[in-house]
């Protein structure tokens, strides 16, 4: 079957294109704005891994919805979901199963059963979220034995995911100390490839 | 690292091995209380499955205090769950990396963010549910490509879990009819092999 899974080019995607390739024809699936090319850097981890790799741009609205609830809130949690979940929606359209590098640990984004369940009900889909079951030490140590990693902060480490694109938005509208409220620096990292 | 996944001969944790054994050493571990020789059935599937097999044999005091609760509650879910802890406990003891095949849809046994990371700090290890992000449907289409299933009420099935001892003994200390209403009669599959 063919799986559609949210590529960011982070160490969490990455480990579980890893763990489905066995198990159906995985494409790696970036969600973008268009707003810069930064999904090309997706596109590299996705080959150094050894996967097909598609981008999906989406409704620039989501984009500013999402921005002007990061700004109102002032951390980025709500706005990061709300893409998360427009992502997989869009990503349902094209595939028989959809999914995410979601873990056991993480505050968000997070896919409840409820909506994994209506995802699958509407779109006729499976939703599979293979580190779900996973705490962050066992990530961390599958992640160190099967694929290499760069890390540093945010504005050195060229991800391909919608944070990038995100950052650039808030900047352009409310500028650069908007952007450090709402994204305090964060180590990220970038997948290089396989161990 | 060395993973005990608990195993049963049943589709989810058959599944589970599948998942986990291009990243662990994974050996099957079977609980049983010593009661019946009903975990040799375990033991056969694993083989079948081409997977290296442990059976631990739990305090006969946990089985009758889950008996107990059952016969109490007149539903199994509560006793199972303690059982399924206790399980893990054990294996907890034995290996790096714990693991069990508990479902996203499953309501018993289910292992909590904070139970997990309980287990895990305790006992230093790490504690994966490879299939706690699938869904019923998705397990489904992945165990008819994988594995080889044969199903039918539960009294003509032979697994390998402790189901079977408990059955027994309810059944010597409150009669058939207390099995039949703890554990109405649903469908078994047994895993026979790899497709």
């Amino acid at each position: 079957m063919e799986c559609g899974l949210l590529f960011s080019a982070g160490k969490d995607s990455s480990l579980s294109a890893l763990l489905l390739e066995d198990f159906y024809q995985v494409t790696l699936v970036t969600a973008h704005f268009g707003f810069t090319d930064d999904w090309t850097y997706a596109r590299e981890a996705a080959e150094a891994l050894g996967f097909p790799f598609v981008a999906i741009e989406l409704d620039a609205e989501v984009a500013d919805e999402a921005v002007e609830r990061m700004h109102e809130d002032g951390f980025p949690r709500a706005g990061i979901q709300t893409i998360h979940e427009a992502a997989l929606e869009a990503a349902a359209v094209e595939y028989d199963v959809i999914a995410d590098g979601t873990r056991r640990d993480d505050r968000v984004p997070t896919i409840s059963r409820a909506v994994a369940q209506s995802l699958e009900d509407r779109h006729g889909v499976d939703y599979v979220a293979p580190l779900s079951g996973f705490g962050r030490g066992a990530i961390d140590r599958l992640v160190d034995s099967h694929l290499t990693v760069e890390s540093g902060p945010s504005e050195t480490i060229q991800k391909g995911d919608y944070e990038t694109e995100l950052r650039e938005r808030i900047r352009n509208r409310w500028g650069e100390d908007a952007v450090a409220e709402i994204f305090p620096d964060h180590e990220q990292t970038r997948v290089t490839g396989r161990a």
